[in-house]
C-alpha cells in the first residue's frame, strides 16, 4: 500500500483515496487475517503468503469510497463485502497461479510454486470459502450480486482459455474477457457499496459502471505493463502474456497490425525467451502501447462520466483521483 | 439413483428412503441442471459430466429427510440448500480428481481426465459459486453452518495431504480426516434439515449427530469398497487408495498389524501395479476388512441412536433405513 500513496503523492494530495478510506480499509485488513486463519497450519501459510504479499486493495477501496460517499454509515457492513471481494480476488490469484504455471506473483515466488499445486488449489478454495461466510449474511440481492461476480470471473476464464495461443482472438472477444474477468469484481464492488448506502436505483447503476469502466482501464493498464513495466516494481517479470500464451491487448492490437514475430512468438506453444523478447521490443517500437493508452483513457473517462452526477463529497474527489492513479501506475 | 433403489429392494421396501423424498429429490435434480447453465458451454459440460453422472444424491436425501421429518413445510428452501450442499459435494470431487489424478470416476473418464486440469479446476470454481448462491440467501446460521462445513472440507483435504504416504497415519487422524473431509457435509445437511423445519435446538443437535456418525460409517465403507469392491458396481478400479497414497481405513490397519507388503505400497512414490495388487490380497485375507465393517457398524449405529427419540414418522424410518442402505451398499 505504501507503494501506492508514493504514487499518489506526485497526484493531488488533497484528494487521496487512500487517506479517505485508512480507517475502513484498516479493518479490512484485520478481517482477512481474522479470515484465513485455520486450524490447518498449511492453509493460514499460503492463503497469507498472498494476503499479506503486498496486493493493492484497490477492489475494497472501490467499495468503501462507493458506500461513504452515498453517506453510508453502517461501517462494518460495508468492511464485511469488502473482505469478501479482496478474499474472492485473492482465491482466484491463488487458482490463476495454477492455471498460468506462474513462478512469480507480487514480487516473490508464486504460492504455487512455493507450495506445489494441491495446497494452492485447496487453499484457494479455502478463500473462496471464506468470502462466502463474510458475503452470506447479506440481503439475497447482495448474495446474488457478488455470485453473479464470481460467475462471470470463472466465465472469464473460461473464455480467455479458449483464446489462449489462438490468433483468431479480437479486440470485442477481449473485452469481453476483461469484463467478465477483472471488471465484474469492480463492478460489483461499487454497486454493492451504493446500494447499501440506500443510493437511488439510478446512482446505483451509475455507481455500478463507475466500477465496470474503472476495472477496465485497471486491466488494460495491466496488460500494458506486462509490456514495458519494470520488474522490480511490477514484481514479475514482463512478457507474462506472451509466455502463457493469454491474449493482452498489446498482443491483439500487434496481430492486428501483422507485427512480425508477435504473431509467432504468441501461438507457439512453449516459445522461447528469444522470441519472447523479441516479440516486446517489436511491440514496445510500434504504435500499439499508444494505442492501448489511449483505450485505458477512453475508459476511464466513461468511469469519470458516469459519476459526474454524484452528490459531492471528498469521497466522490476520491473516487475520481483512483481512476487517474490507476492509469498513471507503473506497477 | 436407480442402482441404489435395485440395491434397496432386498430391505424392506416399506421403508424406501426414496419413495419417501422422490418428488423432493426430482426437485434437487431440476435445480442442479439449471445451476450449471453456464454462456459458457465448457462450463455446462464438465459440470455436467459429473452432476448427471450418476451420483448417490445421499446428502439431500439425508437433509430432505431431517427437514420432513421435522414436519418442515417450505419445501423449496429445502430443496434449495440441499442442492447447495450437492453443489459443493460435486465441485469437491472435481478438484479432488485433480489431486488425485484420478483417471475414472462413477463409471466413466474423470472430468480432470477428459477435459483436463485447468477447465476442470475453473469448473469446481464454478460449481462452489453456485452453491454459495443457493446457500447464500438463507439467514446467518445457515450460511454460517455451510460454510463451516466446507472450511472443514479444505481443512479435511489439507490434513489428508499431510498423512499422504505417511505410515505415521495413526486411526485418530483418520477419524479426524473423516469427519472433516465426509462426514461434515452429511452432519450439515441433517442440521440444516432440522433447523428449518423448525426443530428443538436438542433435536437438531440429535440430527447433527445422526449425519455425522453416518458421514463416517458412509466413508469407511467406501474405503473397505476400494480394497473388495466389485469394479463395475463401483464404477471404478480398486486399489486407488493404494495408487494415490490416501491412509484409507484397511490400509492403517494392515500398517497397524504389519502386514507384510502394505507399508511399502502405501509409502512408495509410485507403487507397481503388482505392489498394489499383492497388497490388496493381503489385506483382503486378514482380520482387516473385518474390522473395518464392525467399526462401520459401531458408527451406523452411533447414528441409530441418535435419532433413537425423534418423533416417529415414516421419514424418520427413512432416517434409519438409509443407515442400513450405506452399510450394506456394494458401490
Amino acid at each position: 500500500m505504501s507503494e501506492i500513496k508514493r504514487k499518489m503523492a506526485s497526484l493531488d494530495g488533497a484528494c487521496d483515496p487512500f487517506d479517505y478510506v485508512s480507517k475502513e480499509l484498516e479493518l479490512v485488513e484485520q478481517n482477512l487475517a481474522r479470515a484465513i486463519l485455520s486450524r490447518e497450519q498449511a492453509l493460514t501459510d499460503i492463503a497469507g503468503h498472498l494476503i499479506h504479499g503486498g496486493g493493492k486493495r484497490v477492489r475494497p477501496m472501490v467499495t468503501l469510497l462507493a458506500f461513504l460517499g452515498f453517506g453510508g454509515k453502517r461501517i462494518s457492513e460495508i468492511v464485511d463485502i469488502a473482505t469478501a471481494i479482496e478474499l474472492i480476488h485473492t482465491a482466484t490469484l491463488l487458482h490463476d497461479d495454477i492455471l498460468d504455471g506462474a513462478e512469480t506473483r507480487r514480487g516473490k515466488e508464486s504460492a504455487y510454486k512455493r507450495y506445489g499445486l494441491k495446497p494452492t488449489l485447496v487453499a484457494g478454495d479455502f478463500l473462496f470459502i471464506k468470502a462466502f461466510e463474510f458475503a452470506g449474511k447479506f440481503d439475497e440481492t447482495v448474495v446474488q450480486w457478488t455470485a453473479d461476480a464470481c460467475a462471470q470471473l470463472t466465465e472469464g476464464e473460461t473464455l480467455q482459455g479458449y483464446f489462449n495461443r489462438n490468433p483468431a482472438v479480437t479486440l470485442d472477444d477481449y473485452l469481453e474477457i476483461v469484463r467478465r474477468k477483472t471488471a465484474s469484481l469492480f463492478q460489483t464492488g461499487a454497486r454493492v457499496g451504493a446500494y447499501l448506502a440506500g443510493a437511488q436505483p439510478a446512482f446505483i447503476d451509475e455507481t455500478a459502471r463507475y466500477g465496470l469502466n474503472l476495472g477496465i482501464a485497471f486491466q488494460v493498464i495491466d496488460d500494458i505493463l506486462d509490456v514495458i513495466g519494470n520488474i522490480e516494481l511490477l514484481g514479475k517479470p514482463t512478457g507474462m502474456d506472451l509466455r502463457d500464451g493469454n491474449p493482452s491487448l498489446p498482443i491483439i492490437l500487434a496481430l492486428k497490425n501483422g507485427q512480425s514475430g508477435v504473431r509467432e512468438a504468441f501461438t507457439s506453444p512453449q516459445p522461447s525467451e528469444d522470441q519472447i523478447a523479441a516479440a516486446l521490443d517489436v511491440i514496445k517500437v510500434g504504435p500499439v502501447i499508444q494505442q492501448a493508452k489511449t483505450l485505458s483513457k477512453q475508459y476511464a473517462n466513461e468511469a469519470l462520466i458516469s459519476i459526474k452526477k454524484l452528490p459531492p463529497s471528498h469521497y466522490l474527489n476520491g473516487l475520481k483521483t483512483l481512476v487517474q492513479l490507476i492509469i498513471d501506475r507503473d506497477f
